[in-house]
C-alpha cells in the first residue's frame, strides 16, 4: 500500500495526488491524517521536511512512499503513479504531455498561493495584506483569464472530452482541483473568467461525475476548504 | 535536430535545457537566437506563448520541438531529454528522482524571480521595489540557507560526486546553474550561505569542469548574466 505524507488539515498540492489515487481506486495510507497517537499529525510531515527522515531526501510534501521508493514533488509523484493506474497515456510523448499539463496546473496553484503570501510564506497574511491586495488584483485581472484561456485552448486542440483527448489523465484531475479551488478563493473573479472557458467548465463537471471522484468528494477523506490552505477566500482579494 | 525556443536575451529557465543539450553534445537550433530576418527574435517565442502556434499548446517557454513533438515546462523537457542522452538514470525510480530534484531547482529559480517581482510579473521592478526589498530579505535570511542545506543533504546522502551518486544527471546541471545565478544575483548572501554547503560548491566546480560545459561557458552561445533575466543583481536586495 502507498503511503502519502501531506499536511492533514488542508488540500494543497497533496490533493493532486489524493485525487489520482482516489480515481484509480488505489489503496493508500494518508499517514498524517491518522490520529496523533497512531503516528499522524503534522509531525508526520515535519519528520521528512527539508531532507530529513528515512529514504531519499525531499524538500517539501507531498511525499509518496512505495516500498523502497520515497519521492517528492507533486509532478514527479504523479508522473510515477499515472502510468501505473491508467491515468496517463502509455507512450512517451503522451506521458510527457500529461506531465507538462500537470506542472502547469501546479504553477497556477503556486501563483494562487502567492496572492495571499506575496512577500514571504513565513509571514502572516496580516503582515502582507496591502501587498496581497495588489498581487491579487494583477492575478484576477491578467493571469486568471490568461490561464483559463490557455486550458480552454488545450481542450479545444485535443478535440475530446479530456485534455489529451478521449482518455482522462491525472492532469484532468489537477485542472478540476484548480478550478474548484479558484471558485472557492475568488468566486466573483472566477465566475467572470469561466464565462469565457466553457470547455474548462465542462471538464470540471465531467471529472466531478467520475464515480470514484464523486464518492471521494462526498466522503470524510476529502478535507474541506478552509482558511489555512493554498486556496483561501479573503473577500478583499476577490472582485 | 532539436529546436529550442526560449527568450534570446536571457538564460532563465531555458538555460537548464541548454546545459543539458550542451553537456550531451546534442545538436540543437536555438531558434529565437537566430537573426531576426532568419526567424529569430522574441517573436519566435511569442508565436508559441499561451497555447498559440503549431503543435501541442504550451503556456510559456522553454518549448522543445523534436519532430512531431512539441513540449513545454522545463521539468518535462528535461525528463524527455535526460534519458535519451545519458543524463538520467535508466531505471524508473532514478528517472523520477532526477525529475524531483530538477523540479526543486526550478522551484528555487521561481522564488528568486519573485524576490524582484513579488507583486506581479507585469509590473516593473521600480513599481514594486519596497516589496522586493522585504521579499528579498526573507529569501536571503530564511529560504536561501534552507535550500542550500537541503541540496547539501542530498549530496551527502548520495555518497558520490553527483546528486544521485557517481553519475551526473540533468539535475546536477540545474543545481550548477542555480548556484551560479545565486552568486550573480546575491553575491554577499550567497557567499555566506555557501560557507555551510561545501558539497554544493564541490558539485558546482565539478560541473564547470565537464569538458562540454567548460567549452559552452566560454562560447558565445552562453548568454551573459544581465539585467533582464530571472537572476538579477540589485545591490539593495543583497546583503
Amino acid at each position: 500500500m502507498y503511503q502519502l505524507i501531506y499536511w492533514p488539515m488542508l488540500q494543497g498540492r497533496g490533493e493532486l495526488v489524493r485525487l489520482l489515487l482516489e480515481d484509480a481506486g488505489a489503496p493508500y495510507d494518508d499517514v498524517a491524517r491518522r490520529p496523533a497517537d497512531e503516528g499522524g499529525g503534522i509531525d508526520a510531515v515535519r519528520e521528512h521536511m527539508h531532507g530529513e527522515g528515512e529514504g531519499a531526501p525531499g524538500f517539501a510534501p507531498p511525499f509518496l512512499i512505495d516500498g523502497e521508493l520515497k519521492l517528492a514533488q507533486v509532478g514527479a509523484v504523479c508522473a510515477y503513479l499515472g502510468p501505473r493506474h491508467g491515468l496517463s497515456p502509455d507512450d512517451e510523448a503522451g506521458r510527457m504531455r500529461a506531465l507538462q499539463l500537470q506542472l502547469t496546473v501546479v504553477d497556477v496553484i503556486g501563483e494562487v498561493h502567492d496572492t495571499h503570501h506575496p512577500i514571504a510564506s513565513s509571514l502572516y497574511y496580516d503582515e502582507q495584506r496591502p501587498e496581497a491586495e495588489r498581487a491579487a488584483r494583477a492575478f484576477r485581472e491578467q493571469r486568471l483569464p490568461t490561464w483559463l484561456d490557455y486550458f480552454e485552448r488545450v481542450l479545444e486542440s485535443g478535440g475530446g472530452d479530456y485534455l489529451l483527448g478521449t482518455q482522462a489523465c491525472y492532469a484532468d484531475l489537477g485542472l478540476f482541483q484548480l478550478v474548484q479551488g479558484l471558485r472557492f478563493a475568488f468566486p466573483v473573479a472566477t465566475e467572470r473568467a469561466l464565462a469565457g472557458a466553457p470547455a474548462v467548465v465542462a471538464l470540471e463537471d465531467r471529472v466531478a461525475a467520475r464515480p470514484r471522484i464523486a464518492a471521494y468528494l462526498k466522503s470524510e477523506r476529502r478535507i474541506p476548504w478552509g482558511k489555512d490552505g493554498i486556496f483561501r477566500h479573503y473577500a478583499e482579494l476577490d472582485g
